[in-house]
């Protein structure tokens, strides 16, 4: 069955269901010219959008709906936890090709709704249309955040310890078993593919993050670490030094990386997608901020470098040995055709 | 001169210039992980978003990147106006083919920019990426409004007049010229074409009858007549009566009609994207906000029919004959693939 069986407004009334799970500030949802909402008096508006492409970023016959559905959302997501906000209301556009089973359109809903339930967001509206051969999503999330609590990218200040929330590499991994079509014969490769594939967002971390005292910039790890610490130190006007044995690299990459002969550290460093949260704290409030963490989540905060003022990123090996990072991370227009099936 | 040449950023750079033109209650523009801003404390927030698809919506090689980028913006400021808000904040999300000229893309957004700088709309954020084929453009608003002023569509009330903000047909009648490669040789077809290729947002028209009082509901007509007025009645539990002759037409639709032999009632109820405003007045106060509407504006307002409770919208010719009128508009999956090349 496809979408010409029950037209426009039956698919929407179909994926309608589910939609609205939070009602609270709500004037109206889906079903009018806009949604219409409230926000608290003291709360900053956050908002952010992102487009996935079939042939771009993902082939359908290898992506199942519910992966697609759900990573659109968790990459929306990942921003409004790298402002430090709590993500709120979603709006779904999409352009469906008409041959594309009503089933992996069913399926995509379930993915978007499932994530979004975990989060308590309501999906308000969007837009649905037909595309003559590819598959397009757009989600746009709004969030909102106490405005003294804003995370940017452009705070960060010479002296700052700089922390990731958890484990580099590891989607550019799972990401590279996609490619080479790897079966995913055990719990390692498994878990590298589901980085890729499912990543987790870091909205309540980044949420208590902001809400403690010295937390001063923040990114998601998206285009890569050298990357988004790029992000951070242009726009800060500052540098940054890390050090090689600090980044953290999962069990599951080390593995990865002997069993294919890769450098771990160049996948931590270069590989997008991880959605991580970079953090920049305060020296004096890093070690009090990475423990409460640690007392919250379970899971600790890596401290991986500090910001300096040299205007570029310096990696230091144990050696003492120092090298110049270049942001190695992703570009949309100026990349080999074969990392541009899945990514970003 | 292509994107590969200046990758993503230089093009970024290159876009991200004249989109922060209205510096009030707004924290960050693009360059972010979001946007964020604040609204006034009484309004409510507003948010639509609308998806363009080449070979769906346009045809690259007939349509102008400005006009496509004018379009892509005026659809989403049509649905802001029919919620009688003020549209503040605008996010542009574009998936590029690798062809596609870079001039093309500059003048996209002057189109979008310059419909902009009218309505001081910020553009804050976006996506931009690459596609296989078509390109892609998804465009959201945000807008404001006094809680006490939305215009809804379910709020309707029988006896309510029916008002049109301008003529109707127009739009159908551009597309059509468009589609038979007519060539617009006088001035009203000239006017025909502009009708449809760059239809007004009514945004100050909107906000002007939200704020009068007895403006019950509004949809802006982008479906058609019978479509929009439908939504209408469904969402208000009601019906409709809709007089013939009442039906503003306008001169250049009724000089194309005598031509191509074609009914101007039929292209007034069924022709979509007029992006004229439908609202519904209270009738003790229909007569007072049409006179302080034409005495604001230098036009006036057209009373085309009152709303009933019958459930059905019916048509009334004026030799006493009744018609019942079924929806006729815009449904993306189940049209001829002929109109599926310009519309809505």
């Amino acid at each position: 069955m496809t979408l010409k069986d029950i037209g426009e407004f039956g698919f929407i009334e179909k994926i309608s269901r589910g939609c609205f799970i939070r009602s609270q500030n709500i004037l109206k949802a889906i079903g009018d010219d806009a949604a219409a909402f409230t926000t608290k008096a003291d709360e900053v508006i956050l908002i952010t959008t992102d487009m996935l492409v079939e042939r771009v970023h993902f082939l359908r016959n290898t992506t199942s709906g519910f992966n697609l559905g759900y990573k659109s959302l968790a990459v929306n997501l990942s921003d409004i936890a790298a402002m430090g906000g709590t993500a709120k209301e979603a709006f779904v556009s999409i352009a469906i090709p008409e041959a594309c089973p009503l089933e992996y359109l069913e399926d995509l809903y379930r993915g978007i709704k499932s994530l979004a339930a975990e989060f308590d967001i309501n999906i308000l509206g969007g837009d649905t249309t037909g595309s003559k051969t590819d598959l397009i999503i757009n989600i746009s999330v709004v969030g909102a955040v106490p405005e003294k609590e804003i995370l940017y990218r452009h705070t960060a200040q010479p002296g700052d310890i700089i922390f990731s929330t958890g484990c580099l590499g590891d989607s550019r991994a799972g990401l590279q078993l996609i490619l080479n079509k790897t079966v995913a014969d055990s719990e390692e490769l498994k878990a590298l593919f589901n980085a890729h594939i499912l990543p987790w967002p870091y909205l309540e971390e980044g949420r208590f993050l902001a809400h403690q005292g010295g937390v001063h910039a923040a990114i998601d790890v998206s285009d890569g670490l050298s990357s988004d610490l790029g992000h951070i130190i242009r726009e800060s006007n500052a540098g940054a030094r890390l050090y090689a044995e600090k980044i953290p690299v999962s069990k599951n990459l080390q593995k990865f990386c002997t069993r294919f002969d890769a450098d771990p550290l160049e996948y931590a460093l270069g590989g997008g997608e991880d959605y991580m949260l970079l953090c920049t704290i305060s020296p004096d409030k890093a070690d009090s901020v990475a423990r409460d963490y640690l007392k919250k989540f379970g899971q600790p905060i890596y401290p991986i470098g500090e910001i300096t003022d040299s205007g570029e990123t310096e990696l230091v090996f144990p050696d003492g040995r120092i090298k110049s990072v270049a942001p190695s991370g992703w570009n949309h227009f100026k990349i080999p055709a074969s990392r541009l099936l899945f990514v970003h």
